[in-house]
């Protein structure tokens, strides 16, 4: 019995995939062996056998996450299995090339299962890599999974095909999108540089920046966050439009907004920037770091899918999948022409991190997680708007920021308190102070008065972050509040 | 006793960093104990657990590979420890922030001994990251280990101080040290773009060129191999004069050359290329990728940078080291440059796959296996010129090229020789057949004619390349031969 | 800071034993670390690291399971470092005797994370193995917990202090228990052989049988099991008294009685049977498999070394602390004699899993696990008495009775129904039918009518028996109950 | 295609054993999978992971250690599939009885790759266990490669069929042995205890001692070793015979010989001992505990099966093959009949141990061991004696033993001469130091005047013993002799 797959997704092979399972043990030959030992246990053997090889076909067939997570041995057992196809596992092999998946430390070895040969070739980095038929595969399974996860569970019913996910953390992810954009605009031959210009919807983060100005060229315009009566800060879109005329449509090269944010400011009003990047047919890129775990960023991304012009959404996998730091997602038409700018091989590391976690989760355990966070949120919000003693510090509202919250602080704080909570192991809490100078972070970005607020202009002086995350328990929101209380002199 | 450890690199700390290593079992604890527990036992278990503790001690203090590897035990123990200082395993730890290191996979977990943070921080991939001591310390060690190596063991004894290890593969190192150069052209804040044109002498791998392609305002000028009387290809100096004097010397973004490289193509000739870069005051970039195995291409950049100038030197990890697909090391003076301008943290997966192996191979292991790959390649190189059936197939001599060999093919060959050839487990052979039809690679390179050849004018028409590279077994010499011969229908 | 350690048990060095913890860095180290690092960062590794060392000096200062349980880091590190005080992994050693703890496949080498020797020398198998001082000091410590758990969480606060955990399972712990009886009783150098009659409380298990009759110069009595009124079977104290009394007091060898069983069934009546052995000065071995589980095993127990004789009670580690098959725990005065009986050393893997189980699971786990068991056990029963069809099958009750249920059947039912219920993944029922017929199961036995009813006369036709033993889930309940029903071909 | 599979041994099903192989991909599958996908790649994947496969199905259907180990991805891979036959490992799974292979540690679960159950059932500990059949093919796999490796690479090819593999050591392997001789000679029904006298030619080993002394009712008498001439010490036969007749024949429970064994002491003349328990119909146990490594232990062994009687032989795992301690390997009748009085089940952590070892080495590496081992023993003999200084010590010659090796020494020695060496990192060196005591061992065994010589009157006063065993390294040997030598005082 084969099973015939098909991957939508065209790196795999000339547009079609298939990929076939080992046959566990057939109907007939267990029928046969029961003549001989005792049925039940032969029996029993074959059901179990049969149970790991049909996860593993549904798995593939289905190309969903599964609900109830797997045993490590089952997931362990598969990437083994799957190894076995990478050339440098093939047995009596006369490897004579320069790169041949050769790995001298059993340590090393032992601890990526064999999986040696990295990701993609020379023309694409998520291309099936002829001498890494293994791991090309399970690139391939782990984008088929995210793509599940993301419209299935995070909230993106109408998340476009092109998707990869990249061995390099979300900074890099964005820089490779700016340069997919440069790309994209001298792609008819016309290399006159006239769209230079990035419009940027500011958010005060040191990564994004870098990575929107790697290409020297570029030049950044900053877009300050403002406030409408008592709220929180928001996108300033009537500037990003005066902007854009200022400059001259033909000139903008990118808008690039974020979801994922520290309160106060707030997601970027993504669906009226990606109206305008539509109507005017500018690139629009989203940097949607920790994004996935909040259905709220998610539904603004869905929305302007629909309704406007998106073209490249990135996300981490560390902050929205609890894996270590080192992969990203990036969706969107720009994701393929990424693939293709990719110089070379890339590590399979955090792919296979990605793969395994979610089999191991599984989509009920994932759900929860995000039920989990939200809960905890509410919790956290609740606890800190009860707990806080009011003459010291307080919440400010944010109703549009579902992952961070800004407690204002009264008296004298300095900006060491972060690293005093951090010394009682509290890992995380940014504290800003007013300071009214101006940073001057690239030679191609105007400068950025009080870097930390996302506004040179910001309503309070004193405030402190803190999230709740993916993976927070509700023991850490306790501790935080408690060593923050007490550092801040208060009763608990 | 507390050990004091001077860092030189200064990305650790300010400038000096100073590590303190756990102390084992002191003096006094011992001789107590001898009251009351034989004193033989005791005495033993304190010496075997202090000759651990030595280990590290002086790996850490004089920061070279130790001489002997070390077992896997003592490795594991030794990361397991450092893997303690990252804030993720901190106890009773409150994590209110949006990364904050969680893995909650158990695989994923073990197989990165709890080191999830990842290397770097917003404003340098090689900086201390305040969450993760344990991981910035690993870095910054592998990074002296590495320097130690390519200096006393690889043969660059002036190798320049700035020296980088990253998470992305040659093709991406090289891309960094692109935008690096433009970066360097833009940083007195003259944004005119003059310096577009890059002199690259012709080399036929695609990750190369899409790395010097990704900024699409950039355009590539290439050299053509040329070959003296019967020798080899070797680079044409004389062009490059020619070319960087024709398009002007302040209009040249940068010139990049190549060391190691397929048969009949010969390493460049980079002393040369180095002198004019340096009186032309012209960024030089080398790709080595997998040139730190070979004594003459360490030779070549060795004493280019004595006599020349050279920005930057790009390797692969896995290529020289045999560590899985992933990382680069990086060095020149445009090293600490890519650092800065790397946008976000990365993984540290690569880079502690490399420290491993280091560990456990150690310099005798690491000296052994550079000695066999030069009488592998003797031997290879003998072996074809004894059994090959001079009828069929013969070797092209090139005394320049001591890692890949290229073998001439008569009569009816097709390229599809590489994939039979594969079929029967020979893997990395590379076939070029004539072909003269041209390549347009990318819209801002000249189109290659002969693409494979790394000449537009071939001087034989059919030919097969083999490699022996670091790890290469006298076995697979014997079975690629054999293989070869069989396939060729010659008698073996 | 060195910490001193006192062991209570003689086995380790000559009746007191101190061992030595590697010091942290110190407080000084790390003052002057701070004038050059950040001293927020290096605090931090501090602490972390503190917080490891601090847990292993508690858990060996004070010889108690830890509260929480320990990250699967924290246990790998202990147990590599101990492992380092063995021999065979001290550097530049010369081994020159015939068994040296060499361990050729890596594989093998690192499940036991380099523990080689296993435990044991010849004169004593829990004394201190000279070879292997970090064997020893773990098996030490294991005692230590398990000791700790038995008198604080299992409920025998009066626990003897003679223990051992030994790398066999229940029925060879018995055999040596009934061995070591047999050296006490020739101790004075008499060998006539006078007392060679065992007084066996009727358990159909033929373990416990083997384990009796495997010296055959032994000869068993049996005493079946008898019932009260309407009640469950109990044991015959009043037999056993005549018993004694007609073969001779200084005829007997012993007396073994049982605790954990299957119902109807009933744990022996220990306290009445210990009398008896105290006023005779006969010995008496306790089969107590599974019953450290089970409060009120516990407690007969703890009754009976109150007010009786008790020479050795017998458990697994198995069926009590959900390791793999392989160890027990003895004790009891006869628990010392054991050890020196017996020959040569053994393998440390049995011990080194409840180890580490112990230290994963934590008091605060453990105790848990306890209190769910006896939950689920009133949860099972509940569910079968109101879910049973009454027509086919009832729940016998049997309130002596708290780990094991009896369901008497009706209609026809045959022996196979344990293997259709196997055939439905339901494992460990146990289906009787009586058959009247006797079983010879050993030559020196009496034989056993109605083998599996633990008496020859049992009051119901058939029935099954299902436990609820730790470990045992709810959802494993509910699938047991509705698959049996599905079978009894009731409505669910 | 499944593998139809005959095993001999009668404890795998009823006599006859039939277990099937899953199928990999079939020929079929990848004929239609070439048409979507690069043939050559799927034919690769195809092409190794069939090759993982068949090495699988020719070591079962072989039943021969594979002439080439396997790697470790291989063998983990294997040991994952099987397991997944045990019922613990079954989805959906209710188990409802109170040993069903529960385990909560993943550290402890991991390390045994999910076999929990251990091996053996109530009737026979080799017979195959309903809920784990995987782990009783493991078992049941294991003991034909140990038959395999016994006859065909140890050289005793008339090794009896009934072999077992026990996860107990030496000592104990002996114990059970002596058990099964008593059980033989009451199994009439005879309980007159006649047979009570074991004849056991001297060894000063303790863990042999209470091995046979484990039971009181039994006698133990010494045969002293001779001196024939000058040569080295011998079995007497003679003095056995005598003994024999002089007790009564029918009177002797067993005798107990010896090979392996430190110099000057012999292997004991087993031909002619087993030619005398033949004529007289007397059950022989052999103790081989470190013989199987030596071809003349092994050739005594072979040859005494032919002409004489052996009941029982008795070798460890550990010290033949480099596992961890903890296993025994018994072959001979009574091999079967120490199954069955086995009580209860065991570990098969020691079984894996074995079953991995011989995998991963393979028959190439195992014989190159044997090789090795002969080549250093003679290395060692031939430093020794032309480095010792000969006024200090000198090596006896013992041309009977291939082994160990006694060197004679001069001057003032004192039994610390042991332990001074071992905390030079010399281990498994002894001393003996002649001391005309008497040593009473046990209540039912004659006292041993100058325990540790084998013999009450050593002729010589004082030496010192040294092994070379399998895996004893030539650095080994130097590092020995250099620092014996130096303790010595002399030069090197």
């Amino acid at each position: 019995m084969c099973t015939r797959l098909y991957f939508e997704d065209s790196s795999v092979g000339d547009g079609i995939g298939y990929f076939f399972l080992p046959e566990a043990m057939n109907e007939e030959s267990f029928k046969a062996a029961s003549e001989f030992v005792s049925s039940t246990y032969l029996a029993q053997a074959q059901a179990s056998r049969n149970s790991v090889s049909n996860r593993i076909q549904n798995l593939i067939t289905q190309r969903r996450i599964p609900d109830e997570g797997w045993s490590a041995e089952a997931i362990e057992l598969f990437i083994r299995e799957v190894s076995l196809w990478d050339s440098n596992n093939f047995p009596s092999k006369a490897a004579i090339g320069e790169r041949e998946g050769r790995c001298i430390s059993p340590i090393v070895s032992n601890r990526h299962w064999g999986l040696i040969h990295g990701i993609g070739r020379s023309g694409d980095v998520s291309a099936e890599q002829p001498k890494a038929a293994g791991s090309s595969f399970l690139l391939s399974l782990t984008r088929s999974l995210v793509r599940d996860v993301i419209k299935n569970i995070c909230g993106i019913p109408n998340l476009p095909k092109e998707l990869v996910v990249l061995p390099i953390a979300t900074g890099m992810g964005i820089m490779m999108g700016m340069t997919a954009v440069s790309q994209i605009h001298v792609s008819g031959g016309d290399r006159t540089m006239k769209r230079r210009n990035v419009i940027w919807s500011r958010i005060d983060q040191k990564s994004c920046i870098k990575a929107m100005t790697s290409n020297p060229y570029l030049q950044v315009h900053v877009v300050e966050q403002i406030r409408h009566a008592d709220g929180p800060l928001v996108t300033d879109v009537t500037r990003i439009s005066e902007l854009i005329s200022q400059l001259g449509t033909d000139t903008i090269h990118s808008v690039v907004v974020t979801t994922s944010t520290f309160s106060p400011r707030s997601p970027d009003d993504i669906p009226a920037v990606s109206k305008i990047c539509k109507n005017l047919e500018i690139p629009l890129i989203v940097n949607n770091a920790y994004g996935l775990q909040c259905s709220k960023c998610c539904h603004l991304i869905s929305e302007s899918l629909r309704t406007g012009r998106i073209d490249l959404v990135v996300q981490s996998t560390d902050k929205n999948f609890l894996v270590p730091v080192g992969g990203s997602i990036l969706f969107g038409p720009l994701a393929d022409r990424v693939n293709t700018i990719y110089p070379g091989r890339a590590s399979i590391s955090p792919i296979l991190d990605l793969l395994i976690t979610l089999l191991q989760v599984g989509r009920n355990g994932l759900t929860e997680l995000l039920q989990k966070r939200r809960e905890n949120f509410d919790y956290l919000k609740q606890q800190l708007e009860v707990k806080l003693p009011k003459s010291k510090a307080q919440l400010l509202v944010n109703n549009n920021n579902n992952i961070s919250l800004a407690i204002q602080l009264h008296g004298i704080v300095t900006e060491q308190l972060g690293s005093e909570l951090f010394l009682r192991n509290v890992s995380g809490a940014r504290v800003f102070i007013r300071h009214d100078t101006s940073k001057q972070m690239d030679p191609n970005i105007a400068s950025l008065k009080n870097f930390g607020a996302h506004t040179s202009e910001p309503f309070v002086d004193k405030y402190l972050n803190a999230a709740c995350a993916i993976g927070t328990t509700r023991d850490e929101i306790d501790l935080f509040i408690r060593r923050l209380i007490d550092r801040l002199g208060g009763q608990i």
